[in-house]
C-alpha cells in the first residue's frame, strides 16, 4: 500500500527544487520546562512558484517513530488551523486552567494524545489557514481541487528529507470537512474522518431528525415538518408557508443550543445570534472573539468550551509564542482559530462519489462520529455510508474503554476494502477534544489491526 | 383547595390520641458547626395501633416559611429512603468529596436545595423503608394502596402541631413510583413527579424507542425488534424466536449502560450484573455495597455516581449520625438508601386512570423527565400524558436558566386542570442530582405560577 506513494516520493524528489523551511522546538511560551517530545515546524512551498507557502506541525511519535504509523491532521472547516488539534482535539497540549489567565494561557501535557502512538503532521491547510501564506494576491484563491492538488503536493515535499526516519508509514488522512475527501483518492493506504461533512445537503437535512431523536423538537413538530417539508430542509421552497412555519418552530427549539455539544452550555448567547441550524459553517464558536474585545479580563458564566478557543486565540497571536514557533515575521496579521475570510470556492458538491470509488480499493476507513454533535450528526454520516452498499461484517455492537461501553461499532466490507464506523457516545463534533481517553482507544486499536 | 385538606386536619385531632415524637436537630456529624437552617425529625404512628412507625425529616424554607409553599417529598422506588432526597437530589446537602474519605463522609450545603424556597418534609415511606419500621411483623406488609393511606394518615397527623408555624402551604407529592401517585386523588392542590413509573408495561416499551433514539441500538436492530416482537418487549412470547433473538441482541448493546443516566459510567460493571433493561427495579446502582464491603479503602475508577450512595450508606449506618438524628436504637439493623427486602405487594397496575381523574379537579401538575434516563423514559411518560387527551396551551418550547436551554416546556390544561410537562435536558432518572440549579429555577417558578 505504502511503496505506491514512497514510489512517487522519489521520483519527484528529482524534480522539486523547492526551498523549505524546518525548525525543531524544544521550548514554547506557557509550557514549563523542556518539550518532553521533538516537535518540528516548518513551511512547504506548494503551487507553480512555491507561491503558496503551507506551514505544518510535525511531532514525532512518543513511542517507536520508526515502526509507528505517520498521521496527516487536516483539521477541516475549511480553514480551520492544524493548531487546533495540537490544542483541543489529539495533540500532545491542553490548557492548563489552574494557571491559566486571560493574558496569559498556560499548557499541560495531554496524556491522551495520539502522538502517544503516532508520527503527527498537523497542517494549515488550505492557503490562509492558521499560519499559511500565499506570496501573491492571486494564490489565495482556492477550492476544494485545488486545495487537496496542494496538500498532496505538501505531504509529498514534506516526505523526502523524512523518509530515512519515518519507516513504517500509514498515512491516515483526518479532516472535518467535505473537500479534502477527495484527497483519498490518491492514497492506497487507509484514512480516519470524524464527525465529517460528506454532503451538505444530507447533513444538513439530517439535523431535524437528529434534533428529534434528542428530545429537543417534539414528535408532532418532527412528523409535521417532515410531511410538510418533504424531508427538505435546507434551502426549503418559499411559497410552501406551512413548511417555512414548521422550520420557523424548528429554529426556535435549536437557536440557542450549542449544535457541536447539545449538552454544552452555548457561548454564542453573548454575542448576535447566527441562524445555527442551517448555517453548515463550523465556525460558529468563535463569537469569543466579541467577548475578548468586549471584555477582555472577565469570563462570563458559565464555563464554555470556546474559552478553549479564546486562549488558544491569545496565546497563538503571542508575538513570543509566534517567535517560538518560527513563524515567518509580517506573514499573517491575526491567527484565527478558523479562517472566515478565506477566499475559498467550494466546487466539490458532495464527496460520496470518492467514497464509492475508494471501496473498490484495497484500503481500510475509520469514520468517526461524537453522538452528541448537531453540526453533522451521526445520523446523515450513517445514511451516505448505507449508500455505499457494502457488506456488514460485524453489525453494531458495544465497544469498552475500562470496562465502560465508549460507543457502538459497525464494520463494512467489500472484497480488500474495509470501512469502520463508530459512534463516540457523549462526544460532540470533534469527537476527541470530548472523549479523549476513548478516541486514543480507539484510534490505537485501529492502527493495530486489533478488534475495536 | 387548602381548606379542605386543613378541615380534616381538625375534625382528626379530636380522635387522634397517639404519642409522636419530634426533635429539631442543632448539628450534625461531618458537617460543620451549627446547620444554618431549622431540621426536625421525628415519628408518627400511623395504622389503627400506631404499629407503623413513619420517619421523616423536615426542613424549613429558608427564605419564608409562612408564605413558602410546604412539599412532602416521597422519594419512591418503593423503598428508597427520604434521606435520598436531603443528600443528593433536592435537600441542603451535598458530599464534600474534597475532604470525605470512604470512612469519614463529610457534608457541605447544596446551593441549589429546594429548602431555599419551601418547606420540605422528606418522608421514610412505605413501612420498612429508611429508618421508618414496624412494631409487629405483620405491619411490615404492605402494598401500593395501604401504603398510600399510611402517607396520608402521617400528613394529617403531622399537620395538626406545625399548622400554625406555616400558613401559606402548597402541599406538592414528589414522588418517583407508580403506587404514590395514587395519593394525588386526595389532594385538591397541586403536584410534581419526576421520571415517574406511571405504567410499567408502557415504561418498559418506551426503553427500546429511547435506546434507539439516543444511539445506543441501531436503525436495523429497532425496526426489526419493533416488527419481530409488535411493540411487546417486556414479557415477550418466548416461542416468538425472532422477537427473543432481537431483544437479546438489544440488551447485549444496553447491558453495560448506566440506565439512570446513559452517559455516565456505570459501576454495576464492578458487580454480577443483573438484566437491567427488563428489570423495572430503581435499586440497582446500590450494587456498590459489595464494592464497600470486598474493597473498603479504595475507590474504584472512574468516578462513579454510586460513590455518592456509597457515602450515604457509610454515613446514615453510623451510630453517632444515627443518634444526632433521634433515630430509635435497635428499631432497624441496617439503613439502605433502597430497602430490596420490603414485604411489598404492588396492587395498582397503573396510575394512569388516577391522572384521568385528576383532570377534573381544579389542580396543578408538573411533570419533569430528564431526557438522559434510560429507567423510565421521557417517551413513555409523554405517552400516558398523551392519552390523557388534553388541550395543548403552550406547545413545545425551550425555557432558560441563566441564557442556557434548560428543557422544553410544554403545557396542557383541561378547564381548571393544567399540567406542565417539561424535559430537563441532559438529566438522569433523579433530574435535580443532575440538574440542581435548572431544577431549583423550575420549582421556583413553577410554585409561583410564573412561566417556565
Amino acid at each position: 500500500m505504502w511503496l505506491s506513494v514512497v514510489v512517487l516520493v522519489h521520483v519527484l524528489l528529482l524534480i522539486s527544487n523547492s526551498v523549505e523551511s524546518q525548525s525543531i522546538i524544544d521550548t514554547l511560551p506557557g509550557f514549563p520546562g523542556k518539550l518532553p517530545f521533538k516537535l518540528e515546524t516548518g513551511y512547504i512551498g506548494v503551487g507553480e512558484l512555491d507561491e503558496v507557502q503551507l506551514f505544518y506541525y510535525f511531532i514525532e511519535s512518543e513511542r517507536n517513530p520508526k515502526d509507528d504509523p505517520l498521521v496527516l491532521w487536516l483539521t477541516g472547516g475549511p480553514g480551520c488551523s492544524g493548531l487546533s488539534g495540537l490544542l483541543f482535539e489529539i495533540g500532545p497540549f491542553t490548557f492548563d486552567y489552574a494557571n491559566s489567565s486571560g493574558n496569559k494561557p498556560m499548557l499541560e501535557l495531554n496524556p491522551y494524545s495520539w502522538t502517544k502512538i503516532a508520527n503527527m503532521i498537523f497542517l494549515d491547510a488550505p492557503v490562509g489557514t492558521g499560519f499559511s501564506y500565499a506570496t501573491t494576491w492571486e494564490a489565495y484563491n482556492s477550492n476544494d481541487t485545488s486545495s487537496t492538488t496542494q496538500t498532496y503536493e505538501f505531504l509529498r515535499k514534506w516526505l523526502i528529507p523524512h523518509f530515512s526516519s519515518i519507516h513504517s508509514m500509514l498515512p491516515a488522512i483526518l479532516i472535518l470537512g467535505k473537500p479534502s475527501q477527495s484527497l483519498f483518492k490518491k492514497f492506497q493506504t487507509g484514512f480516519v474522518i470524524g464527525n465529517p461533512l460528506t454532503y451538505e445537503i444530507w447533513d444538513g437535512n439530517e439535523r431535524v431528525k437528529f434534533a428529534h431523536r434528542t428530545a429537543l423538537i417534539s414528535d408532532r413538530l418532527y412528523q409535521s415538518t417532515k410531511r410538510n417539508c418533504q424531508g427538505r430542509y435546507i434551502d426549503p421552497d418559499p411559497n410552501n408557508m406551512q413548511c417555512v412555519e414548521d422550520l420557523r418552530k424548528v429554529n426556535e427549539c435549536l437557536d440557542d443550543i450549542y449544535a457541536a455539544q447539545i449538552l454544552e452550555p452555548n457561548c454564542a448567547a453573548f454575542s448576535p445570534k447566527p441562524n445555527k441550524l442551517w448555517s453548515l459553517s463550523l465556525h460558529l464558536d468563535d463569537n469569543f472573539i466579541d467577548i475578548l474585545h468586549s471584555a477582555p479580563d472577565q469570563v462570563p458564566e458559565p464555563w464554555c468550551r470556546s474559552y478553549n478557543y479564546l486562549y488558544s486565540y491569545v496565546w497563538a497571536n503571542d508575538k513570543t509564542v509566534q517567535k517560538a514557533l518560527h513563524v515567518r515575521e509580517g506573514t499573517k496579521t491575526d491567527w484565527e482559530r478558523c479562517n472566515k475570510s478565506l477566499t475559498y470556492t467550494k466546487n466539490v458538491i458532495t464527496s460520496i462519489d470518492y467514497h464509492q470509488n475508494l471501496t473498490k480499493k484495497d484500503l481500510r476507513a475509520l469514520v468517526y462520529s461524537g453522538d452528541h454533535d448537531m453540526l453533522i450528526p451521526y445520523v446523515g454520516t450513517q445514511q451516505w455510508i448505507e449508500t455505499l452498499d457494502l457488506s456488514i461484517k460485524d453489525d453494531w455492537r458495544p465497544w469498552f474503554v475500562e470496562g465502560q461501553i465508549a460507543g457502538y461499532v459497525t464494520i463494512f466490507t467489500e472484497e480488500k476494502y474495509s470501512l469502520t464506523f463508530t459512534t463516540i457516545k457523549g462526544a460532540g463534533h470533534t469527537a476527541p477534544e470530548y472523549k479523549p481517553k476513548e478516541c486514543l482507544a480507539m484510534i490505537d486499536r485501529w492502527f493495530a489491526y486489533y478488534f475495536l
